[in-house]
């Protein structure tokens, strides 16, 4: 994980702390395209104001039946305040 | 995009919305993608309560300098309400 080697001290990783950029780690890369994505989810919603995680957790109880929050939480990849705020 | 093909009826896409499965989407793997790299980037921080989007802000105000707030957003992508969250 490069977030890990940048913040060791310098000594342990022979790498400066200068050299770290934002844009070259793979979190921050991550968190871009997930942007994106959701962007275009978005966008073909038009005017329908549901998110990605409200929709994925529709989804899944049109699946699953009944369903307890924490139950869904863990089938969508949603913490517990994640799905509580969801499911609101 | 597959959540467009698969959000238009049925005789556009020949597909089934029963078909939709959300652990098979983009959007939705790199949602969990960027969750799995958070939680490795806090892992190393240890007890450090510093977010991914904290930490980048840090790193860009330290390499630019004095920046406004939406310019510091625009150069982490973060939007206006993120930004303001993360310099709070």
């Amino acid at each position: 994980m490069v977030y890990a080697n940048s913040s060791k001290p310098e000594e342990e990783t022979g790498r400066s702390i200068d050299d770290y950029h934002v844009e070259e780690h793979i979190g921050h890369l991550l968190r871009r395209a997930h942007q994106r994505a959701s962007a275009i989810f978005q966008s073909y919603m038009g005017h329908e104001q549901i998110t990605p995680t409200q929709f994925a957790a529709l989804v899944k109880l049109r699946d699953e039946g009944e369903l307890s929050q924490n139950h869904l939480g863990r089938l969508t990849a949603m913490d517990p305040a994640t799905i509580q705020g969801v499911t609101r």
